[in-house]
């Protein structure tokens, strides 16, 4: 990426669904350097056919992705690849994206945005509403395990402006959601939803 | 389970579908001692309620259950619980069922017999299709990663005749397959699927 894309701010605790055409790339950029990006991508042309977690760790012989590693679908396609990472690398595929039961189990007020919500608004807002919401790829997540595959949430490795950067392998839908956890560590010791800075890069027509 | 329930079959490389009402326990014997036998669970009143791999890993901390967990669904309610394991208690949450995009992948012939497709036969026997293949409950697979988070596939650690109880914590559609992987180690160094059996203990009326 050469810095010369359209600017976007995904605002703490929201997300987004936006289209992304194959060669396209997006900059996830965390700015204050602890916040959580929920990651899912689409088809553009059949929303069945989804990055899936599972296949991705199968096909990769690994649980989580590297710079140059691509994601793959549900249908073991190429989807998304990790094309720059300047964040330390630590991200989250074993993990849901969090939900109306995870806030009420962790005892918040009735009502906190989460990414599950935010996935589902935004894919109808862009007109292609799911039944189910894929396991995600949770970028910065802090949550690799241990030897014995315990699994404890720790505040992100990443430094201020840090970032990913994700190309689209096929025609795609890209969602993202900012996570709104604040009970937690996975958004930093401060457990304070940040907004997020984005950058797609257009392949040229 | 006391041994006085129906005894079943699942054939080599066979999916099914069957019914668990709350309280009902399933025992799966491998009966050759190196069979994967991928297992989901659906709510019987809602089948967009279904156990969900994530869901769990997050509620239980940790990558794979071990005896006394709770496996949960995609609203982190509880499904089935791992009541007894005599196979070493090496099982996978981490890879998806084996798929037509696997095996044409392996270089195998097309048409191979596959864990997804017998998930999906088996729901519409029982008449309840789904438009998605969850990630199962991979009984007996191991492929623990290591400390880098490489997954190698190895064949199972379990003996002959040993075995799992799943218990169902509400009423539930459980969904078994055995795994018909012949190319690579799941199912041991024979790469043989073998038959698995399965003794189901219902609650007193």
């Amino acid at each position: 990426m050469n810095g010369t894309g359209e600017h976007f701010v995904l605002p703490a605790r929201a997300g987004k669904a936006f289209r992304l055409a194959r060669g396209a790339s997006v900059r996830i950029i965390n700015t204050y350097g602890s916040q959580v990006v929920d990651t899912w991508a689409f088809s553009a042309i059949d929303p069945t056919e989804f990055m899936s977690m599972e296949h991705t760790r199968l096909y990769l012989a690994r649980i989580a992705p590297k710079v140059g590693d691509t994601l793959v679908t549900n249908r073991a396609r190429p989807c998304l690849t990790l094309a720059e990472d300047t964040s330390g690398g630590v991200h989250d595929t074993l993990l849901p994206a969090c939900d109306t039961c995870r806030y009420a189990r962790l005892g918040a007020a009735e009502g906190h945005s989460n990414c599950a919500d935010n996935f589902r608004s935004a894919l109808v807002e862009i007109g292609l509403p799911l039944s189910h919401v894929p396991a995600p790829l949770n970028l910065f997540e802090n949550s690799v395990p241990d030897l014995n595959g315990v699994i404890v949430i720790k505040p992100p490795v990443c430094r201020y402006g840090s970032y990913v950067t994700l190309r689209a392998e096929a025609n795609l839908v890209l969602v993202l959601s900012a996570c709104p956890q604040d009970i937690t560590l996975t958004n930093g010791v401060d457990r304070s939803p940040r907004d997020v800075h984005l950058e797609i890069v257009r392949p040229a027509e």
